[in-house]
């Protein structure tokens, strides 16, 4: 099972997946190429560039990092020189077997790559909020929102709690019910580690490597990198577009399929409520396919007060029983990411089955915080929404207007609601060159070939809106720049 | 991918396996027919129980559950009348088709079912600790470890921390080094869900399905569900025999390799500083198998002060620096379970794979909780641990007596540690009949099948012994009447 470079001498990487696994390579100080050998001298250290791996040809990884080849020519010789690396005529540059551990087979995903190293003065990445402060204040001072003997009351038992704290499905249920229309008793309710545990979960359970799945694309990348991860077939579909949704459905006969009908990540789209209903009907003639619906940044639309009716209903809100059809949702970008509070809606079959698929895994999320969080999901819901969404407007229009009056060229379409702008830069590069270089000068953005379950080449970018104003028409310039 | 009965008609379920599944089963009201008609068709609906597959004979199940060959007989007729089943001459009772989700294959494991159905009045099958009282204490009222402004800082940032605080990290980091002379840095930590998510994280990265994974023999249960899930190929090893492990290790070339050396869940044994020394040569001979060393029970020794020595060094004291020793612990034994805290420790390069599989599972654990954790183990560690010893002492004379006196015909060898008996009863019946017909007398046991990672029939129980010393002492008198 381990990888050397006699078992496989076909190993190889390209370009452009070797420059999304290179991730954040020239934040640090130092020479470019040694920042770079030791990126790639570091990849095969991890496991994430296997022993014996082929390293792309000097010009093309020159090329994808917009870096000159000298950098790269000078970068190999750093890891030929450390015993890394291998040259020989006619066959490249190869990583040399060192450790060969078996490692977890994934694609390259340069987004995690943001969140595990450290980030640039200008993160434009993450579509991350700041902690509400409702929310803070519960987390600093728990009195604020439970009184003693209920915060006593959450150190009893066990701890083991697969399903998560009952008064925090008893909340999210009752949140779906009177909120969004979705009549959801508690059974119905998983408490997980954020949304990505709840998709994670939904692929280990429903399914099995080979399978097809189903999704929006582009869309968020924390589902890409599960899906990859779970050994599933993508079939991609462009948001909003019925008739090839229909079609894979039909054709694919998928395990999932994953969609995101109200502000669609990275695009912001509004599904309207006659395609939601159309869903619903091929929902209904394929009990055996999943449809998710994930509604984690529905509860964030951009346009002011009276310029929005709500969006439409949730798909569940449209076939409460049909029993495949799964809500997923999340705390993270109203309240704060930093809960790590996310939740399952779904048939209690499902919900046993993700149950007893989180009890391998986690054995259940941490009880005593999810007591503070159904308080304030109880009783300052709407004041942590309202507050968001004034947040968010304010944060957009900055960038709204930083993007017309500085990169005049980039084309986007007005996002409903999100945290994010998807934004074609002209021409047809591959936005990976330009996504290199503006890191280069302190900025990060999302290529739109990480967005891609199949990693098209994309002339798009994805901004997210998530940083101080100020911060964000600073970056926008940045950009601007590049 | 739907299993259906016509896809696969040789689809069974034998009668020890559907007695795991069905868990407790017995515990609510009613007739006991009525009960197990209601807990298969639910496993029907969840997909436990695939839909098409044929159930065992009514003379085996019944000899299974310890119940009649008639209560049997009547669940098999309610579920036929309610149109989940449908029996054929010759070919038996099979499961009707109503629901085809493609469902996780996992096998049958009766441990987890406790944490996911009501707990009986007396549960010896979840080895589950009250919350220390320091612990207590820093979560009720936070102000007790932490000031305000540290408090504050900990809601500052995205919250997206795949490696865990940097605070937590540190402090397990001192810990190794000072307590247990394991030299470790922070960067060598990856902070967890507990120590069970710890093992799914290196099942997932570490071993690819198909994989020969060599782990002691009994076990952990909650290894050998992820190990189930995982798709690895399982080779049992009896604790601390030697040329077993060794000989397993040259024959099978596992990817990874699951000990316990000290206070070994469910025997309680330790394995002697000579066999540690073995073991580490065998991991520097085997570069490609990664030997993981759980140490979550491993400061519960349960000698009382002078007439113990230290235990002897955990495998990575012994090689600080082969890159295939793992460590992998957990707070949830000695300060409480609901903190859901664990951790790995291992070189930088696992590390950093562990974290990125991390990310895709639950982008890190909510860090708030982490800062209070990390404060507790910095300044309280020693304090934690001297609680629990007495605690844990306490309740095992309680039961190692009750166990001399009411059930006198049981053999079993005093632990060094830990907070589980494993336990023989006469004879060499399968205890899962046993522990059923404990079961409805409101006294639950792991029979000792459920232990083992090829589910070989086993005349032994483990119990835990961590409720009240005079439940526990209620609790072994009930077992001498089944």
């Amino acid at each position: 099972m381990p990888i050397s470079a006699d078992a496989n001498p076909a190993l190889t990487i390209g370009p452009h997946a070797l420059a999304d696994l290179l991730g954040r390579w020239p934040t640090s100080d130092g020479a470019l190429y040694r920042l770079l050998a030791a990126r790639i001298g570091r990849l095969a250290d991890t496991g994430e560039l296997p022993a014996g791996v082929r390293l792309p040809p000097e010009r093309t990884l020159a090329a994808a990092l917009s870096v000159s080849r000298n950098t790269v020519a000078l970068a190999y010789q750093v890891l030929r020189d450390e015993g890394m690396a291998a040259s020989r005529q006619g066959s490249g540059t190869r990583l040399v077997p060192h450790r060969t551990t078996p490692a977890a087979v994934h694609r390259a995903n340069g987004f995690f790559a943001g969140l595990l190293s450290a980030a640039p003065p200008f993160d434009l990445s993450v579509a991350a909020v700041d902690c509400a402060p409702p929310v803070a204040a519960a987390l600093v001072d728990p009195a604020t929102v439970l009184d003693e003997a209920e915060r006593t009351r959450l150190t009893l038992g066990t701890g083991y709690l697969p399903y998560g704290l009952p008064e925090l499905r008893r909340a999210v249920a009752a949140m779906l019910t009177a909120g969004h229309g979705v009549p959801t008793n508690p059974a119905q309710v998983l408490i997980t580690t954020g949304a990505q545990q709840a998709l994670d979960l939904l692929l280990r359970c429903e399914v099995a490597p080979g399978h097809p799945v189903v999704t929006e694309n582009p869309t968020y990348p924390g589902f890409i990198d599960a899906l990859h991860r779970s050994g599933a077939r993508p079939v991609g579909v462009p948001p909003g577009d019925m008739a090839r949704l229909a079609d894979a459905v039909t054709v694919h006969r998928p395990a999932l399929a994953y969609l995101m009908p109200t502000h669609q990540n990275p695009t912001g789209l509004v599904l309207p409520a006659a395609e939601r209903h159309e869903i619903v009907a091929l929902a209904a003639r394929h009990h055996d396919v999943t449809f998710v619906d994930d509604m984690t940044v529905a509860e964030l639309p951009l346009a002011p007060g009276a310029d929005a009716g709500p969006p439409p209903p949730p798909l569940a809100a449209l076939a409460p029983r049909l029993p495949n059809v799964v809500t997923v949702g999340s705390l993270s970008k109203t309240y704060w990411g930093g809960l790590r509070t996310g939740w399952v809606r779904a048939p209690e079959g499902i919900i046993s089955r993700l149950a007893a698929a989180k009890s391998a895994a986690d054995l259940g999320t941490a009880p005593v915080q999810q007591g503070l969080v159904a308080a304030l999901v109880r009783d300052q819901h709407e004041a942590v929404i309202a507050y968001r969404a004034s947040w968010a407007r304010e944060r957009y229009a900055a960038m709204a207007a930083a993007l017309a009056t500085f990169v005049p060229g980039w084309t986007w379409t007005a996002p409903a609601g999100g945290l994010t702008i998807w934004a074609r830069r002209p021409g047809d590069a591959d936005s990976g060159g330009f996504a290199q270089a503006a890191l280069r000068r302190g900025v990060a953005v999302v290529p739109g070939r990480l967005l891609s379950v199949s990693a098209d080449r994309s002339p798009w970018v994805r901004l997210a809106f998530t940083l101080p104003p100020d911060d964000l028409v600073t970056a926008v310039k940045t950009l601007a720049t590049v």
